[in-house]
């Protein structure tokens, strides 16, 4: 008897055995010169955007990817942009990928990383998973220079008069480290700093993250820096990063992370992978900079937002479209059978056995993301990542209730089969490209902040109303006197509800949306309403993923998935 | 008339003018096989140890490269170690460089660089005085994830009984930043954390970082991460990173940056600049890693050790050629005209004038140290580091006593000509190292941990005796229960006098040295022994370096030195 040999099936496992181009063969098919290419080892580059020539027939198109309402089940919304982006390379259209690079904090909790899954993924994965090119390094490091600064300043006499008991910017580490959410610093003696309370953020909620995602080069880059706000003197006036002083040397310590990083899938499609800012807090999308240098370059550009429609592509469209020109020509919504079921009240220990009714019950959610879309004045394009478990029938209730709406439906297999099993969502969405777009923001910048933050909750969330805690109140009448009205709104809320009640599925309405507490974010260019609770440092499980990692004897990661 | 055009003398503006060569060629040149090179960008790579096989001829010779007691008014020591390796490369042999990697958070406070200097520099020094190739972030990271899991392991349950109030590890930052030396975390409610005190460290006085320094290989580098103690037990017993399931994470996060990192001096010489540890509370040289893969390519390596001979040199002799078998050949003590000068009474503003009689005075330091090279078995060489306001008759002074002593020595001009003013210093390495070297360490591990700590005491720095606090010596019988006593021992001391005071320049004498705290590094394998003040994070100035840091229109550093 032969013994059938084990075949390592987890991510890490395809991906160790997938065979990569040079990063530099890549490079000069996607059409970048060869002076604009910093290769990171062999399958890893950096692209200097100032080197980038735009094609002669002009920009490529936007393919957004976002998604239904998330579910512990798990969407593999990120998946899905890489089989697509195969899928739509194999047609032929010059394709290039842009997502954004994963946070190494929450790899060592639950996730154990986010680069695709199965045969599409980005490569090499265990290195975009752990420091690759050193980007989310940079912007800890900008972060943390900068509070070195502010603390130092108050130390050496405080000649800007800041109140510490007002500073709102935070430290930033890319750890999950409850620990850190709320510290005490400065003890000691009076050499070790002035005592005051604050905290540690998990890097991707810094704004220095959404400043580097939104910038448009490197002068935006500096400029937006400087005008972020870091707190306020003891007679309530703001103070910049441009009044600390510490502009320069943030620009200086982010000038090389700016470049794009150039990596490939495993179907040989290159991808841009870079910043990653929360979905919920800031605009959950890759750098700006990376989706203009690709469209620059390709006839099609594949790219992510986080979350559902209600919070990452609402932003894209409203947050990112806007400041760095970018609008989408498609996008597609991701969707699952499992969480239309989760979505149709089933428990996720029962996912598994097939249940037509509440597939046809959880539709209400994908609708109403749909129409989101809609509502931006562009087609959606509903793609369903099969799963093994999918039944035919539970698969052919969704494409009969897509058929009834007139909305663009497709399966796709992309874990188990790559682009291969993307074709006729690859289709779908070439059709979709060609429908002429009537793309509109949501809402216009000179409205005020509370018919912004009105306007995306009831057209996007389904609210009937609005309601501010007193001391959101309050940020309205600084923000107004601050002059910082015609600032863009970003809504920090639950992805699993589309109200602010993570446990509300399907499709929630006429509910009162509350905003706790509004962060005027002034660098990144828009105010942050929170509501819920919103943690912007995550925890550690019981028994962190980063137990069961480790190295090889070969050198190779171990645990990574 | 026609104006001079200005020409930017600063460390800066000269690096900017080098021509690099690829470092795909320099790595050629040196021997290393194509497959063992990951370039990061054009003129950085990192060196795959594993793959660099050992010349027929055997291992190179190590030139370490020490210095008299250090003053504010600067040695040059590193820019020694560039232009003797451009000198010694000159004369035909292989050299390769090895030096410590800067560490940030100090180039935004007071001293804006660590390359070298003038036409003895390192390159690209804009890239290796920021983030180099991530080695730094590495093992930031790595530190901190070990922290995360430590207070994740008392926010679950704490089932190793780790008493919150003895636990020794702390975070680390590569940020001068005053204001962490004494926290409170875990404040908030109870899903943020177990509330303790504790601080943070700069990141080059991590044991991490003097663990990744000591390394033999990716197993030795597991194995001494799995030893470190990061506490103790309301038993008071010793708790250990293996004990904590940090092992494998922590070499996974550093199993990249173990690899040396491959640069270029000005004049075309290869040199590894591969890890940072201080010189007080660790050993203050670069990796072993780096140190041996240099010797295996090279006849020649020209390695750096911080401070003096009593701090950096002691150290590699007693602790880093012990662990990775490197003796030295060859030991240059650099000195200077004005660090003699401030030794023998002048103050910083009156250095400029001629003082023949100073430079007498301060002889006592530099005899001193090399009194202690001798000490090892093994030759000095006395290396002036010529300064322009330094005379000829103060230089003869010098060149006058070494020649009664029968030691080496010889002027270099490295800042102003690069290799080409060290080429008599290059002569008397090359004599100095054909002398048969008796190299023995100063003590035997098998003595008692108190015999190791009077023996450098009394050897290197001229002290009486060894005086205890309480505290240390609670610590020596728990070292002893331990079992760590046969550990070498690492003492911190100031680098400005032999002895614990810094202000007792030249030659202190008779002291009493003070044991203020042991602690035990069972990672690093060494105690460290605190005499004095040591600050293991430095602050910021008044007006910090990063103020005048910028980017130029065309991306260029601006304000690094």
């Amino acid at each position: 008897m032969t013994e059938t040999p084990q075949i390592d099936m987890s991510d890490l496992g395809i991906a160790s055995r997938a065979v990569l181009k040079p990063i530099t063969q890549i490079a000069a098919a996607a059409g970048i010169p060869e002076d604009a290419v910093e290769s990171y080892g062999r399958f890893k580059a950096k692209v200097d955007p100032a080197l980038v020539p735009t094609r002669n027939v002009g920009l490529g198109k936007v393919v957004l990817v976002s998604g239904m309402s998330p579910t512990p089940a798990g969407e593999g919304k990120s998946t899905m942009v890489v089989g697509l982006g195969d899928a739509l390379a194999a047609t032929g259209r010059k394709t290039i990928i842009a997502l954004r690079e994963p946070s190494v904090g929450p790899s060592f909790g639950m996730k154990g990383g986010a680069t695709g899954g199965g045969y599409s993924q980005v490569l090499p994965m265990d290195e975009i998973n752990l420091h690759f090119n050193g980007d989310f390094h940079a912007i800890t490091s900008a972060n943390n220079l900068l509070m070195a600064l502010i603390d130092n300043h108050l130390h050496q006499g405080n000649a800007l008069g800041i109140d510490p008991q007002r500073i709102t910017f935070k430290r930033v580490i890319d750890m999950n480290d409850r620990a850190l959410r709320h510290v005490v610093i400065g003890l000691g003696s009076p050499s070790d700093g002035v005592t005051r309370e604050t905290g540690f953020e998990i890097t991707v909620a810094s704004e220095v993250m959404a400043v580097f995602c939104l910038a448009t080069g490197l002068e935006d880059l500096r400029a937006r820096l400087g005008r972020m706000t870091i707190g306020y003197t003891y007679d309530k006036k703001p103070v910049t990063v441009d009044d600390i002083g510490a502009t320069g040397s943030m620009t200086l310590l982010l000038k090389d992370a700016i470049k794009p990083n150039l990596v490939q899938t495993i179907g040989g499609t290159p991808a841009f992978i870079h910043g990653g800012p929360f979905a919920n807090i800031a605009h959950g999308c890759n750098s700006a900079i990376a989706t203009n240098t690709a469209r620059a370059l390709a006839d099609l550009v594949v790219t992510e937002a986080g979350f559902g429609t209600d919070l990452g592509a609402e932003k894209f469209m409203d947050i990112k479209a806007r400041y760095a020109d970018c609008p989408p020509s498609a996008v597609v919504v991701v969707a699952t059978i499992r969480a239309l079921k989760m979505n149709g009240g089933v428990q996720l220990a029962d996912l598994h056995n097939e249940d037509v009714a509440a597939v046809q019950a959880g539709l209400a959610n994908l609708a109403k993301h749909a129409s989101n879309i809609l509502k931006f004045g562009i087609q959606p394009v509903i793609g369903i990542n099969r799963f093994a478990t999918d039944t035919d029938a539970e698969l052919a209730a969704v494409a009969d209730w897509a058929k009834s709406q007139g909305i663009e439906c497709a399966v796709a297999d992309v874990w188990g089969q790559g682009g291969e099993g993307a074709g006729e969502l690859a289709a779908a969405v070439l059709r979709a490209i060609e429908v002429p777009s009537n793309f509109a923001p949501l809402y216009e910048l000179d409205m005020p902040v509370e018919e912004k933050i009105l306007t995306v909750a009831r057209e996007m969330y389904g609210a009937a109303g609005v309601e501010y805690s007193a001391g959101a109140k309050r940020t309205l009448e600084q923000i107004h006197d601050n002059g910082w009205d015609n600032l863009p709104v970003c809504i920090a809320k639950t992805q699993y509800s589309f109200s602010d009640d993570p446990k509300a599925l399907g499709a929630a309405q006429g509910f009162q949306l509350q905003v706790r507490e509004l962060i005027p974010k002034t660098g990144a260019g828009f105010i942050v309403a929170i509501t819920g609770v919103i943690t912007t440092m995550p925890g550690l499980p019981k028994v962190p993923a980063a137990m069961h990692m480790d190295v090889d004897a070969q050198g190779n990661a171990v645990g990574l998935s």
